[in-house]
């Protein structure tokens, strides 16, 4: 039986020829990742085990991205342990305010995730990095902690649904929109444990930026990981990047999928995820004109430069509505200073927006734009939970940067068409 | 007797002809400030009195610049109370997210505050406003609730100490340098419920944004309020700013003073105020090679272009140190805007500092940068009291944006003319 680009990747780092969906299986990793939530939990738990060690300084990342800059006296002093566990160990790829970005955008920017590798990390949307080809995963911290100590970590092989896009997306509409249209489809829980496989001749019409978005939402649909082969486009990325050599995986024409899924991008309109999950989708028409008080643009899900870019567009010459907060977070600071350069952040303020450091912030309520009470946010973030984003009786709707930012100009949800 | 310019003020806007220092009267105001943490507990008083109206919605300030954008769910919440009270009083001065800045830098900056007004705010560093030539004095927010109701407020008359200030600032010496080296000399109760008068020919050499942080560190000392003359440099600063006419009230030759003390300007050194009090003042070169975590510049002493600017200097074509987390905060949208246009954000960022959307943050262990036991910044703020950045085993020296600056790019206290 052929075997999913996931299953390719996965036997490669279980050093097995093959492998079959449901099997067991203990794999070397390329990169375990914690930020500053997780990453005390899994040094703790090293020391509680007494393997307080690194199996590869070069293949470990701690990012300080979630409540930083320090939010709080805890935060501070989580970071503090990051910090210092990796001066002891001298980590290579240590990130902390000032070189420091969201975490799933910063990795693959850096070059330190590479198609073909095989990644786990202590944050859900560790699934992000599928985009270039890659096996990404998050996991619980304890599992990182391992991997950290032994650059080993097991896992349940999974099968997969085969997304095959055909197509070009309609003006407006990005990968976002693509992510949040196949969740409304097959539910909050329609590829659990399972691969989101992309593949087709839509693939080649999405720019990377677009299949990061889609990739870091699969675990929203509950999957084990979303990846997308590996085209020109992902070669082109990588190129000045990569740390290490790119592998490419392809699927076997024989490989078996659990099911498949045909996907006309064109068709796709832009979509919006009313709380409080995002399967509660629709074309952001049917929801046009519910109130907002934030419009938050960012997050490992959109605070690439591409989203800035969209985001700048609709807003340029523009100023958001009076008692709209619109909250601009570039996801690395090369993103940001590619916003400077480019006039974007000069657009963003003119308009009325701020524009913060890097940080997740507020896509899980942690600073930087929490929600008051009957409060309603439109964000580019990822999940719309009850109290994601701050007071459990806040709503956030889920959108793409152009939603968002089209929403921030009028004060109510708005299709940027009709701007 | 002859007034002195802060007695004139105060005899003005009681209708009175003259006041003598321990006088109680009452006062006309030309505005009552709050801000998001004070605001709330002024507008819950006004309530709790049944005097639930504003005596006039052009002269009532409310800026939401301390814990946003919000940090937590209570922030939240505080924001939310008194967005809604503007929203319900139609108050003119709402500053929120997207068009708000630290409250002293922005209220000058849009022409609210005016020579000669009186203003109260409940904020210890309202004394900002002396810098124009306006009576400006931090009070409780049961005072600012009053003030916002009826427009008026009593004061006892302060008597004055007078520094005669001579000669110009050396290079990499600013107002900073100059309220730092006066603390240091007249200590934390130097100037104890007394007007700090600052005249003599070394006024004209110093800039606005000098005496704004000048004035602002007034209360440091221990004064009722700190103020400048009006002359030139502030009548060009209010020149297509100002939202009603400045007023010019010049302290009486034959006024009378507690104190006069001589300053030579050019024999202020680059100054720093070392842990805990704001008197503990050393010339930089006595403090330098102490080693640093995190640098912060920014606030509503130190986040104006002028500030900005020389901090771009210093960091142009550098690299901030290792492990120094460097913070830059411009204390307006348009000073951020100003920041972009001269090509300061850049340099910030190449430098490997982040740059925040204005906020209080990290001056008050807010938001934005808190400390963990056993930290150390160096920072452009105004208070250094055990705890004030966030844990109490922390620490914070006061400096000037150069030094702060220059530190950050050695990791260790440095004197910017060395570096």
């Amino acid at each position: 039986m052929g075997m999913t680009q996931t299953q390719k990747i996965l036997a490669a780092h279980a050093g097995l020829d093959s492998v079959v969906p449901g099997q067991l299986i203990e794999a070397d990793i390329d990169l375990a990742l914690a930020n500053d939530i997780t990453g005390p939990v899994a040094i703790r738990e090293l020391v509680k085990a007494d393997m307080d060690k690194v199996f590869d300084r070069s293949k470990v990342a701690l990012v300080m991205d979630h409540f930083t800059p320090n939010k709080d006296i805890k935060s501070a002093e989580q970071c503090k342990e990051c910090r210092d566990f990796a001066h002891k160990h001298n980590i290579v790829h240590f990130y902390d305010v000032g070189n420091m970005g969201v975490e799933h955008a910063l990795l693959p920017e850096k070059g330190i995730v590479a198609s073909g590798d095989l990644v786990i990390g202590a944050d859900s949307h560790t699934c992000t990095y599928g985009a270039l080809g890659a096996f990404s995963t998050g996991v619980g911290s304890t599992d990182v902690a391992a991997g950290i100590a032994t650059g080993k970590a097991w896992f349940r092989v999974p099968e997969a649904i085969k997304f095959n896009l055909t197509g070009e997306l309609a003006p407006w509409v990005s990968g976002k929109d693509v992510i949040l249209y196949i969740i409304g489809m097959i539910g909050v829980d329609g590829a659990l444990y399972q691969s989101m496989e992309f593949s087709g001749p839509g693939v080649a019409s999405l720019s990377m930026d677009d299949r990061f978005a889609i990739c870091n939402m699969a675990i929203e649909a509950g999957a084990k990981n979303g990846i997308f082969p590996v085209d020109e486009a992902t070669i082109a990325y990588q190129k000045d990047r990569a740390l290490h050599e790119p592998r490419v995986f392809e699927a076997d024409s024989d490989a078996e999928y659990a099911r498949v899924i045909d996907i006309d991008l064109s068709e796709i309109p832009p979509t919006v995820a009313a709380p409080h999950l995002p399967e509660n989708t629709k074309p952001v028409t049917e929801l046009a004109g519910i109130k907002i008080d934030q419009s938050v643009i960012g997050s490992c899900t959109n605070g690439r430069i591409e989203d800035m870019r969209v985001a700048a567009e609709i807003m340029r010459g523009k100023h958001v509505a009076d008692g709209v907060r619109t909250i601009v977070i570039p996801a690395t600071q090369e993103v940001y200073l590619q916003c400077i350069r480019e006039g974007l952040a000069e657009i963003f303020i003119e308009a009325g927006a701020i524009m913060s450091t890097p940080t997740c912030g507020p896509c899980l309520g942690g600073h930087m734009g929490i929600l008051a009470a009957g409060e309603r946010a439109i964000a580019t973030t990822n999940r719309n939970f009850v109290g994601r984003m701050g007071h459990v009786d806040s709503e956030v709707y889920l959108a793409s940067p152009a939603v968002a930012a089209a929403s921030a100009i009028t004060g109510v949800i708005t299709d940027p068409a009709t701007l």
